[in-house]
């Protein structure tokens, strides 16, 4: 998509903004670390088939999905080699879409519920989602050879496994992530081995190269980074920030254009380089910027949350480089938001 | 437009939900208090111009807004009487755009650069925003007389002052929040005298019925309010929920579909009544029902902040009541998201 000014400067605002030279960066690196399947990237966090694209071409035609909507998007975008809802679902409509869709579909099951709705409405495939210490879902270890005998009784395909392990991938400290991550993984095997199949599914950007268990590590947050997984000393650097104009300056503060519904606000406030924070309203930001700034001027501001951020936008532009003086060489759409089929 | 179903536990979830009864009598509450155009009611907080006609219907023709979008959608609705960009923009094409649209258009200026740009791009009015003791927007007191005399010069039309006590409106003690609210409106007075025009605008849901010398309040949250409003012992009652659908179950907790991708967070967690939230993923919500849940119930979510929650949905279902057992009678856009014009 052609995009509409040719400059990060002249964008209305507020807009995301991709530095093409980071998000490239970061891409190659995770590559090397993790080639072709052994990583199945998760598109929840961009909600974007064209930054998909990008993956794919890296070798990473396998991916993750957290909605139907995003895994029906992929399958039209001609991304369906093999898709991975890593979710519980049991609306009969939104099953029945994804198995009608033109892709290779996969579904999460955890439940008698989610089986039978997975094989009443014409799913093929499944992994048995089990919980590995992050409360949310995810059966008992004891209940997945159950759950899996279950669903092959009800003509489902059984891959194996996943479990993710979202209470390590956070956690600032390398060898205690490492830890957390051994023992989640050392329950997932110890089912895997029970439940058979050959997909061992786990992992995020926190843990991709500490999580050796698993045959496949679904990260998706490496691409564009953001504040929180910024503070883990990883191998990749933030690529997405959104484009403000300042609208107010006055001797103590200045305010800019993005506020509450342009950003992630669950890991706290955004950051805005060589300024300090204070909060944000709806539609601003009040900040203390170190050097005085003026009205019309174009900030960055750092989401602390990438994921509920681009998911409040219709489209990120690509940058040529950091910052505002940055050229705008394309356009994505921000095309897998919502829970529409 | 037509709903697709017609019962809340039928919806595809997660899914905005508004009790009618509720929004009525939220709606006929406000009117009694401040009828026609004492209340310029606040577009940001729901962004539908189906329930901006309820409130038209209610004798409020007048409407605030906080973007430039907002303000066009509301004009290109037939709903242009009188519309007040309650926010500083120097975007030439935006302003430009609300300069040619179908309605009467008054914009915000708090200095020499919203003036010239408002001047510049054929916006004809302006209020002068003066600050009040929010760290926001608004120009020092003592320099609105000179801009009101700049606009002038520049062939604009001054028709007032606003000034948002946005840092009192939801002070829980009603006396601080009384106090508050007097100290910033005091201060308003002073500087409207001097600025001239028939425009005093101020105030907001928290402080609807104590801000007593603006000429007319900007409130919006009455009409579908949220957990912080909630606690203020206003006569206004919740309204709008999010559907969602009960997705795993297990002894110790719960988790439905509705996650930080479609919820305000900045206030921190929603509420489930009944239940415990412990915390939200991406598209999940972890709580411990009182009650035991089955997977496929449907629960009602009640956001913490309403204006950053409607904000990430397509549309607000009506229905003909509270709860899940309710029946939806009619379905509304939320047509006034974003930043496109």
């Amino acid at each position: 998509m052609l995009p509409r000014v040719t400059a990060v400067a002249d964008l209305s605002t507020p807009a995301l903004v991709v530095d093409t030279t980071a998000l490239a960066r970061n891409l190659d690196t995770m590559s090397a670390a993790l080639p072709g399947a052994r990583l199945r990237p998760h598109v929840k966090a961009h909600k974007c088939t064209e930054l998909a694209r990008e993956q794919a071409r890296r070798g990473h035609t396998h991916f993750t999905g957290a909605t139907p909507r995003e895994i029906l998007g992929m399958a039209r975008a001609g991304l369906g080699d093999d898709l991975l809802l890593a979710n519980e679902c049991v609306d009969p409509v939104r099953l029945r879409a994804l198995a009608d869709c033109p892709g290779r579909v996969t579904v999460a099951v955890d439940s008698d519920a989610t089986v039978d709705a997975a094989a009443a409405n014409g799913i093929d495939a499944v992994l048995v989602d089990v919980n590995v210490f992050l409360p949310r879902c995810g059966c008992a270890p004891d209940d997945a050879p159950r759950l899996a005998e279950r669903a092959r009784g009800a003509g489902l395909d059984v891959r194996g496994v996943m479990g993710y392990e979202g209470h390590a991938v956070l956690v600032p400290d390398r060898a205690e992530r490492a830890a957390l991550t051994a023992k989640a993984m050392e329950r997932l095997a110890r089912v895997a081995e029970k439940v058979g199949g050959d997909i061992v599914s786990a992992g995020g950007t926190g843990t991709y190269d500490l999580n050796t268990a698993a045959t496949e590590i679904q990260a998706g947050s490496y691409a564009l980074m953001d504040g929180d997984y910024g503070k883990l000393g990883l191998p990749f650097t933030r690529a997405l920030a959104i484009a403000a104009t300042v609208v107010h300056v006055n001797d103590r503060w200045s305010v800019a254009d993005c506020g509450l519904k342009a950003l992630g606000m669950d890991h706290g406030n955004p950051a805005i380089d060589d300024a300090d924070v204070l909060f944000c309203s709806d539609e601003h930001l009040t900040f203390t910027p170190h050097q005085p700034a003026r009205v019309g001027d174009r900030v960055l501001v750092w989401p602390a949350h990438i994921d509920p951020t681009v998911a409040y936008h219709d489209r990120m532009h690509l940058a040529d480089g950091p910052g505002v003086g940055a050229h705008v060489v394309d356009m994505w759409p921000v095309d897998l938001r919502g829970w529409d089929l």
